[in-house]
């Protein structure tokens, strides 16, 4: 069954469809020196019909070592036209050409076969963030049909959800059992969700 | 002399003054328990005539606690209309009504002042993500003149910004000398700015 938050979240995307960057979100994460780290990414709808949402990552980019490092992050999720905020806490998996899991490994495929061609040339790209490369032709390699080493798919497996409307309106979802670091069964138990009105 | 990623901002901010959230930025913090955490916090202007950025909070939220332990921010600011992505990494300052220096506590004054009925009404509510307060009665305190206590202005010390308008341009400017922790001599010296382009 889906997560109550779910219906929330899905009313929210429905309502600002109309804006191109309602699927933008702020992901958090830590930085390896112990310093807060956030930037844009685009949702790309949830993995299957599970709760866990997904997005794309360049597996040279620094989140990738910082999730390496500490595997929670936070996404923030504001819609413009609905004024909505969701908070979505939770634990990250990153799904790379090795990942061990065969299933994730196609979903990762399925991935690449469904983005654009802006979006893939992006990946096979120079490094992004680092210093610019000087070669414009390094821009214009030719992209594969398959999904390159560099394209990762990202999972969030949503742990809590604070929802807030204002002036208002104000909840909290928690997941039960919690997902602890590399506490595979726990992450795996059928989740229940708790959740508490709280003031805006 | 103004730092130069300020063009950028305030060129950015013109150019979606037509949209009311465009002032509206993603604050990422750590939690004491080394997570991350991450919200949408309201641009209030710069401090003066220097390159700090503000906004306000209650000091009754998380983030205050979070500051205390680890004092370090990234701001993300996304400009839906022109598309540009400014992440602010700093350090916060919060000035609540015992902050020792004068001046800036009439700087929270002076926001105080400036705020609308709605944000002042807002900071005399019951603490905000506290379990909902069953007296409606509550929510309708009578909203003194002078700054409440719960109202906090708060600082943000750029010491990097990295900009990007996909597809085609990235650049990042850090600040020199760096500011660290509890270091004031750092961050009272005259800042200069390192400018380098990167790979979008």
């Amino acid at each position: 069954m889906a997560a109550p938050w779910r219906q929330y979240l899905m009313k929210s995307l429905d309502a600002n469809k109309h804006l191109k960057y309602s699927t933008f979100m702020q992901l958090a994460t830590v930085r390896t020196d112990g310093r807060p780290a956030v930037r844009t990414v685009v949702y790309r709808g949830n993995h299957g019909d599970s709760d866990m949402l997904t997005f794309y990552t360049d597996t040279r980019t620094p989140k990738v070592e910082q999730l390496q490092h500490n595997s929670f992050a936070e996404l923030c999720w504001y819609f413009p036209d609905s004024r909505e905020q969701f908070r979505i806490a939770g634990r990250l998996t990153l799904v790379g050409e090795d990942f061990p899991d065969a299933d994730l490994r196609k979903a990762r495929e399925d991935a690449w076969d469904a983005t654009g061609t802006g979006t893939r040339a992006w990946f096979t790209w120079p490094t992004s963030g680092a210093p610019r490369e000087e070669d414009e032709g390094a821009f214009n390699s030719p992209v594969p049909d398959g999904a390159v080493p560099s394209f990762a798919l990202v999972l969030v497996d949503p742990q809590s959800v604070d929802y807030v409307l204002l002036p208002g309106e104000r909840r909290r979802w928690d997941r039960t059992p919690k997902i602890e670091s590399g506490d595979a069964a726990a992450a795996e138990a059928p989740a229940t969700w708790e959740q508490q009105e709280l003031n805006p």
